[in-house]
């Protein structure tokens, strides 16, 4: 399934994208998609059912803002360096093992929002990475296999980075990573169910209609089964927590100078395969 | 104001501890001690009205539990090496700017609750802390004065630390910051009409009896007012977040060897002038 939510910032309401591309509203079945649905099998089988049984009723989408997919997110992990080509391009060794930063929550946009250059920046850049969302409580997990059975879904991330902050500013990474706006996501959470090989994904993403990114989730570092295991090591990952699993090379970061960091009127559009498409314009905060 | 949370974990009810050590509980006045209170004036008035009118009804504390003392936070900001003498103990040069990571807010658990060492550790760490609440939204603040306007109270914070999943395993500080129940806080906010000086509070920590940490909010770095506005050029800070203003010398990792880091059945207690007092046992996770 496709479920995403529509509406308002914060007043948002969920909602399915059907095998025919139709927008059905969800509202009278689940209160929203969040940790609590994710983690009732119940409640995802009833869903199912309405939309099997064409049941739900459909929605005008006509300047209907799309919200981010997944609704209370607790917290969001962030994986580091985890495409071989990336971390050439930034000039790192390949980890030994992931590396892991943080994103809160309250960084997440709409796929479509507007993205903000934060006040006094000079390297705002981009990275399209495919998402994990949680639907079960993942603590010390075993086995690569049995962590994916913990995954939800998938959506695109927009992982929004500002490097001057995050790496010449004498903290850890997280200092250019949480400026507001910095994670749009959506437009869809697709369930695990209909991405049979989340290492076969195609990733895009163009900055003004130029093409700076092309790579594959086959070229992960550590595939999302094994970083979600890993992860789970160190922290408990709850219903609704997502895990941005980072992006492939072509980032402004890694490009000839003058690296072409965004600035407001600049636009981005980015796709993971079949997880939907986003596009943000630039603005000054 | 103490303001408190009582009650089973997810489950707390909103409390406070009035002049006469009688706590009274705040249920039918206010859903919780959170974000959306703490930002109302008019809602936190009718709460210190009842107060002082002496209408609010006593609770038994007889085998109540403490939660954190507030509720659905967002985010918890940490400052690190923000005392003279703690960057000295760890042989790091005193910040030119505040080092900033990040914890979940799941990590967060009441002042008297156990505190798990993660599988695989060997270097589980106390770290005392002021916490500082948020109670209005700050964004691109421009003085430490008027920083200091958006701070709702003040409680007592317990950074634990894992220092090899910190340091060691090749990614930022957050991995082994956000093991389960890393951040104990409480028992109280007290709200900031009652911290006339937040850089006059002496903060200590004891294991097993034993004085580990004395140390004061005299010896910050960057004060309060300066965090909170340093802190809001990077990221949002919402009504609700947390950030912990860093920790005195006397941590684990700063003495000789064999360093004592924490094991299960160890006891920590720490407390910071006027905010209550913890008393965590550990347990293996």
């Amino acid at each position: 399934m496709k479920l995403l939510r529509v509406g308002a910032p914060g007043a948002e309401r969920p909602a399915l994208l059907d095998q025919d591309g139709t927008l059905r509203d969800l509202s009278a079945i689940v209160t929203d998609i969040d940790g609590a649905l994710l983690s009732d099998a119940s409640a995802l089988d009833r869903v199912r059912a309405a939309a099997g049984a064409g049941v739900l009723p459909a929605l005008d989408p006509t300047g209907l803002r799309t919200g981010p997919p997944v609704g209370r997110i607790g917290k969001v992990v962030c994986i580091g360096l985890n495409y071989h080509d990336h971390a050439a391009e930034t000039g790192q060794a390949t980890p030994a093992e992931p590396v892991v930063f943080l994103k809160a929550a309250d960084t997440v946009v709409g796929p479509d929002d507007t993205v903000l250059v934060p006040r006094g920046s000079r390297k705002t850049d981009w990275e399209v990475e495919l998402a994990v969302v949680i639907g079960r409580t993942a603590r010390y997990l075993e086995s690569a296999e049995a962590a994916l059975a913990h995954v939800a879904g998938y959506a695109v991330a927009h992982d929004v980075s500002e490097r001057e902050f995050q790496i010449e500013r004498g903290g850890t990474w997280d200092k250019g990573k949480n400026c507001e706006t910095f994670n749009p996501l959506g437009p869809w959470l697709v369930t695990a169910d209909e991405v049979p090989d989340p290492q076969a994904l195609s990733l895009k993403l163009w900055v003004n209609g130029e093409l700076k990114q092309n790579g594959s989730t086959s070229d992960q570092i550590f595939p999302v089964g094994e970083v979600v295991r890993y992860v789970s090591q160190f922290m408990t990952l709850h219903p609704g927590d997502v895990i941005n699993t980072g992006t492939p090379a072509g980032v402004a970061m890694g490009q000839a100078e003058p690296k072409p960091y965004l600035r407001a009127g600049d636009v981005v559009e980015l796709e993971v395969e079949g997880l939907g498409r986003q596009r943000q314009e630039l603005k000054d905060a």
